[in-house]
């Protein structure tokens, strides 16, 4: 059979290591020499419906090799979600389609649940009208909330991130709040899951350490208790750091944030957790605040990038390509932990079939009984995640990300007209 | 004459340098067999007033050398201003009180242009008094607004955090662009003076790169033409990034960020300048947003601080030592830029009396024509501030910070009660 060519694409919100797994793919379908060339899509899976092909082959080795310490997609994401195969079958032949004039008998899609659940289903698509395509899912996804792997690519460094940044601006709280600032509040991803809040736990390695307070979504926030414990660690510390999760919610479910002009409270306000939790510090006691919201800062921090995730992102897209190699289909390549005390870990697989749509939320074990902070069985979860440093290299004081030409296929199709996109 | 002890105190708000300082005077006094001990104010100058008086060699020489890569002020850091002379001559008379109990003779305060006054008062007064004391200001504040000395060390690494966050965070939203976020805030401290604005400008390296716009407080922002510009760089680039002084102004001299309820247009919100601009990008075009606030994240940052800058707050705390055996006063040493082409420096000195109450402001030929961007004479001034990686050790995936044992020297005067310090 001659040799085929390969699909990559990049799903969802970005990480710092996504680009660390597309460098997998392209450097393993490279020395495998049983692929022909891997296309990627531009603006994800995007490119494949609009037969935007970007020829990685285009780009040097170098370039290439600079994927694994540049942060963010770096041939465009997207947020797509194809339809079930009952609503929308025209998606579906149309990536055969694209396919089929390509040679492309390898998909890689490098996202989260949902795209997870589009491999399983372009695999099945594909089957059904024999089309040989292998589909493998790279898991990616600060939130760490796919199931069957011990983690996922781009949660570790997030995790480093929060728990550095803690640590950091706990330092300077704590340097000042005699005069000062009482209360620092930073705010972080994670959607409905606590896992990224979990994170800034890790800061604490001594008694007394910030944060003194973690806000998760698996937890109801109760205000008054809240509070109580805010004004307690004031006297005690002098000064309270808290790490909210974007995801908080009260006790009648409500998001903390809020979304329009009002928040959970009643108080008026732009959104944000944050903003919310300091002005109901400032009205009860009078602290100065001050509150921190990272944003997409801690998603593309590559420059202080967990080496455990960095090496990991990358062995999760060069085992892609070597399963899709061996015929594998409708899989995802998973981080398995080692048994022993020592953290260690190998790349396992599991049946996209299981993956799709479960999400995996912070199990209640990792929160204290109290609900404010994380247990010992989170710290060693979290712990070996973070560990080691991966700096890029750096020219005049900034770091030197990849630059592509992202040089695109020629056409072989006729024109379709453009999905319309959510922003 | 016996050997004189020295008194160090940090002041106002802290940075990722300042412990290197600190750390520059300990080992220079100790070097030089000249000075007895130096005793650190716990959180700062009301360490002094309070006779709370950290004793420097209790702790290990190994804990001094790491305060050269630990953020904050580590021996407490306080906002405290002494008032004039005619107003409060008390609290002077108590300093000197202080100072000739513990047997003082060197005098060093570390902090920015409030701190220079006082040290400059202080060394008149002492003078007056007939007590001898080397009072001697050592420069501090990541605003880069103090007079005489090239740049104030805090600076060069809150500069290196802004320009790295921005091209980072830009990347992202470049790689997302197409069916997410088409607009993405910053908003940087700095107060009145732009220099850590324009230190976002660092991070444009080719044509089209972000920061699109930076938004400075020596410019007066014009709604208009800002959202014009927005939307045309949107356009042009599918996405828009843009910086965003905290102390930015309208036309009539009002904060963005607001204080109050209502913002400068008469939106409510919790203040912000970046969730401002969000809004009324969204109000006008309907683009996807998103902003971040790094507040303490980006003057703790001792992470990714810029070498120059650790070098240069090293060697001011140390040639602050000098100048003070030399039995200098009333003086504060700064960094002279050398004249070549190529970046290099000198320590120098410039008299506190020419120093107090002066606010460098970034000059309006750093600024672009059209008030969006930074010129090359802004890039030839910042690029060597921010160059150089100065990591700090790890353990674990968390940076080793000095923790202090802070053991307080004995009390040889009656309490004094307490000064009220402003929160």
């Amino acid at each position: 059979m001659p040799k085929r060519n390969a699909f990559y694409a990049q799903s969802g919100g970005v990480t710092a290591v996504i680009n660390a797994s597309a460098c997998g793919v392209i450097e393993a379908a490279k020395a495998s020499k049983d692929i022909g060339t891997v296309y990627a899509g531009q603006n994800g899976i995007l490119g494949a419906l609009n037969e935007e092909l970007i020829d990685t082959s285009k780009e040097t080795a170098k370039t290439i090799s600079q994927l694994r310490h540049t942060p963010s997609g770096a041939f465009g994401s997207c947020r797509y979600k194809l339809k079930g195969l009952d609503e929308n079958r025209s998606e579906y032949e149309r990536l055969i389609e694209v396919f089929k004039a390509h040679n492309i008998g390898h998909f890689f899609y490098n996202g989260g649940g949902d795209s997870q659940d589009t491999t399983h289903k372009l695999a099945e698509f594909s089957a059904e009208v024999g089309y040989p395509l292998n589909c493998i899912g790279i898991p990616k996804t600060i939130d760490n909330d796919l199931p069957l792997t011990d983690n996922c690519p781009g949660f570790g460094s997030v995790a480093k991130y929060v728990a550095i940044s803690t640590k950091e601006a706990a330092l300077d709280v704590a340097s000042m709040c005699e005069s000062s600032t009482k209360v620092f509040i930073l705010e972080v991803m994670g959607r409905n899951a606590g896992w990224i809040a979990a994170a800034g736990g890790l800061a604490i390695q001594q008694d007394g350490d910030a944060p003194h307070i973690i806000i998760f979504p698996e937890i109801p926030f109760k205000r008054e208790t809240f509070l109580r414990r805010v004004n307690k660690t004031v006297k005690k510390h002098g000064y309270c750091v808290i790490v909210a999760s974007e995801g908080a919610k009260d006790t009648s479910g409500q998001y903390l944030s809020g979304s329009s002009s009002t928040d959970a409270f009643g108080h008026i306000q732009l959104g944000g957790v944050a903003p919310t939790l300091a002005e109901m510090i400032k009205r009860k006691f009078g602290y100065k605040y001050h509150w921190a919201m990272a944003d997409y800062l801690q998603r593309s921090a590559r420059h202080i990038a967990s080496k455990t995730d960095v090496e990991q992102a990358y062995a999760l897209g060069e085992a892609a390509v070597h399963f899709s190699l061996a015929g594998k289909t409708a899989i995802m390549p998973t981080i398995v932990r080692g048994k022993g005390k020592k953290y260690s870990w190998k790349v396992g697989e599991a049946p996209l079939a299981e993956v799709a749509n479960v999400e995996k939320m912070l199990p209640r074990h990792f929160i204290s009984r109290d609900g404010w902070s994380i247990t010992d069985a989170a710290r060693d979860y979290l712990a070996p995640l973070i560990t080691g440093e991966d700096y890029p290299p750096y020219k005049n004081g900034l770091p030197v990300y990849a630059r592509l030409k992202k040089v695109l296929v020629d056409k072989k199709l006729p024109k379709r007209r453009s999905p319309r996109v959510k922003s």
